[in-house]
């Protein structure tokens, strides 16, 4: 079945629901599911609706021109039209740490992910091979302080060269730059190892083990220019105890990790997240 | 603020939304929240609609009848309404346990719950100073193999008198006559000391142990007249060990216990559940 | 069965474990439990031991100073004896939040816990009743920035003339002095209403929302001058969402403030908890 | 750091410890890690020490017999003694199935853990490939009804060959034969999907899903001739709704799956696990 979802953001106002969703039933939309909130406080409307295409009349390059003039402008309404057949592109980010890159790539063959890796970047060779047997492009592009921006400029080829469109940092340990990352807002996500806010930079598991916590946690994120600031998609968490020692935690931690960053694509790829004032709605 | 919930249940069919949402609107009813639901195997379409009453031109009283005539007749809709205004009346059942019951008061002395707990009943004088302290009347009535349909009668009036709504029961260790649940279907909720459907039926927390389970639960439910078979409101676990004996397993497990019960508690008295085929709907 | 708990810290070194147990066996005590951990990186050792007294043939007046002179000497132990027929004497100190208050003595009241409560210390007048109810003296001490350290005196006389060996904050929302403290190092227990060390301070929850976080947590601490970053003995978590707003937060909240509270001062009252730079270990 | 580690089971007597431990020392071995537990219902003592071998002076092939000798007969112990410098040699067996064996074989290849899988058995042929990526020999033995003791006669020749000491079912879907367990006692780990004893047998996740559960689970436990029935060694669970769907069921469990049995895997592999009267014990 192919679908259509709309997500709809705009202030607060009366009618809003049953006016969308007429368009759709007197366009022949079937509705599968609706899902919306306000938030009362700062008195903003979000809904997401998905509707079966089979019997829908308007035709699919004409729905978000004719959605714009016929509903949208009445409510200075933002919102994006995805299609379940449109393939997401993700561009797969990798450093030297394997977990979240093998998680990943075993969903991809596997088939639980609808979607196509059509590129792995590094700034190491360690995790080549596996691509090769995959047979993913691995291009190679090291780091270093002074060639930052320039390979960055090589790797932004390389995606919109191959029309990616979601960018996963699977424990990438670079950091992107503010250009980089206005090219793809809220199309970069990230995985820190840890409970976010706490511990955010560098070697959150050995502060977690000086601050002597008991429970331990991973958090994905869309990237912005502020360090692990960004719009929060999942959120794990793992019990621990005086009895681990930093590596313990490190250990763990890579399994709460691994979950939480494929949650989060999953709920992105299936277009159920949505990024206001730097919080996410995310629909079930 | 007041407002009215209208919970409904019909097969799929196409427009719903649009005409419940339109009925809503076209009455001057500004929606809050609206969550829907469709079970796509089974082809069953529900819903939660809470709209604000402010503006709403309809008398409350009329509501009903004129959404029944209007619209829940063309889809053969069934549904209910309810007002947040109404304050729920509570029976709690207890016999010897005191956490879920000292639980529920506590909540119901610091008004985190607008509920009204008019009667308490019980098979046992143990909690009755409680119930004083409180100003709660406090109905003893011992239940015997012989007595137990007689008994039930006399607290059938007690509930009635008082317009009893909801009855709970708080580790009430005696099981209720088809005829007595029959009176109050899907309004008697019961916790019950395990993971259901694991280790139904008594000593749970025995079971648990002498399987060797690394996990224990809670589970409320609405109670049928199937023991512990009900439909399930509100679920979860603590992690247990093979260093905790049956007597730490019911410790730990009445602190999950109290808190599985007061969700689901939660839940019904704000109009978030809905029943169908002995599964649950629970609103967010 | 009378038993005592020896509690031991001292560097690691070859030997430990048979010097004491062999010290417990020959004087006639039954080791029930015993539980040891090494931190390897720093070299510590830690120890806890549970044994029936029943046979043992020291008098307990003596037994610490035959340990001392003994066995700690050998290896420059710090260490700690407890009785489980010494019941703890606790001092419960609230507010106006009752969700901790109540909890705790609920369990009080049940005979959950085997501990006194011989006072009750607040600076406000809401909880007074229910101390009546059940016999407990509450002392109202109403704190202002000018009366504060003599109140403060006020309540250590009476802490002392009860013989109070824990101070328990059930949500009590004054600082306390460090000289306060001092007098109870690592026998005031605290009950933060984050996931600590995130959102430390006042208002968490609105942080906590602010920053859109998809879980929120409690933590319990030994108190120090340092606020909100003691020792922490117990944290646990609860899953939220865009949909909970920060009254939500605050109600979800509250029941994982009382169980993590309820579950640390288990562990405290158990003699489970060693205090050591800061952190703590927790025996099972 | 070489070290032993010696796990221990016997009917609770005076003096267990100290025996045990001034043997180690007596010896030269220093104690890294001692944990003990106390069955008292059952009178049952359970032990595990591990200690460096840096400075113990008894050969590596006596430590057993010596130890039989002058401690275990005199208190009727049953013991094991393994050291950590020898490498488990894993099985790994799979149907179609491919969560749980990729991130087995992510661990592995990552160099998560340390062991040997000199071999893959599989009733089918489409996890071949990636066995054929990372050189490991995969078994393709399709079993039938009229084949399964003559191809279990072949399997078991292949890991006596390859010296295999721990079996695991990642998901395979054949029942193995009591005789063919018999020869692997508590070394043959099992994922089930679902939280026993709720939903053993085939389609737990369609049980689960008609039950209405709001939890589901999985559970990783040593195989024994009665299905689903072997001592349990991990469970976990996650949170699920009315919203989940059979194949969501299906696709979140398979997260839990696959960390629950490698969480099972790697306690077994730590030499952490005890099994005893059908129960275990988890050493941390």
């Amino acid at each position: 079945m192919n679908s259509a979802i709309i997500i709809i953001t705009c202030s607060d106002q009366f009618g809003i629901v049953a006016a969308v969703t007429g368009f759709i039933n007197d366009n022949g939309g079937n509705i599968i599911k609706l899902e919306q909130h306000v938030d009362i406080e700062k008195s903003q409307f979000y809904m997401r609706i998905e509707w079966d295409l089979d019997q829908f009349i308007i035709d699919h390059h004409s729905i978000s021109e004719l959605f714009q003039y016929k509903i949208a402008d009445n409510y200075r309404m933002k919102f994006d039209i995805h299609f379940t057949y449109e393939q997401p592109k993700i561009a797969l980010f990798v450093s030297k740490h394997s977990h979240c890159f093998y998680d990943i790539l075993s969903r991809y063959e596997s088939g639980e992910w609808q979607v196509d890796i059509p590129v792995i970047i590094s700034n190491h060779r360690d995790l080549e091979k596996t691509a090769q047997d995959l047979n993913i492009p691995y291009y190679f592009l090291p780091i270093t302080k002074d060639n930052k921006l320039t390979q960055e400029q090589e790797i932004l080829k390389i995606l919109k060269h191959n029309n990616v469109n979601l960018v996963v940092l699977a424990r990438y340990m670079q950091i992107l730059s503010k250009q980089f990352i206005n090219q793809y807002i809220n199309k970069i996500i990230n995985i820190h190892h840890s409970f976010l806010p706490a511990f955010p930079g560098a070697k959150p598991y050995h502060s977690a083990y000086e601050r002597g916590v008991k429970i331990i946690g991973a958090t994905s994120h869309y990237v912005t220019a502020d360090l692990d600031a960004g719009p929060i998609i999942a959120q794990d968490i793992e019990y621990v105890s005086h009895s681990d020692s930093v590596e313990e935690l490190v250990r763990k931690g890579g399994d709460i990790e691994k979950i939480v960053l494929a949650r989060a694509i999953w709920k992105h790829i299936n277009h159920k997240t949505l990024v206001y004032n730097n919080r996410t709605i995310i629909f079930t």
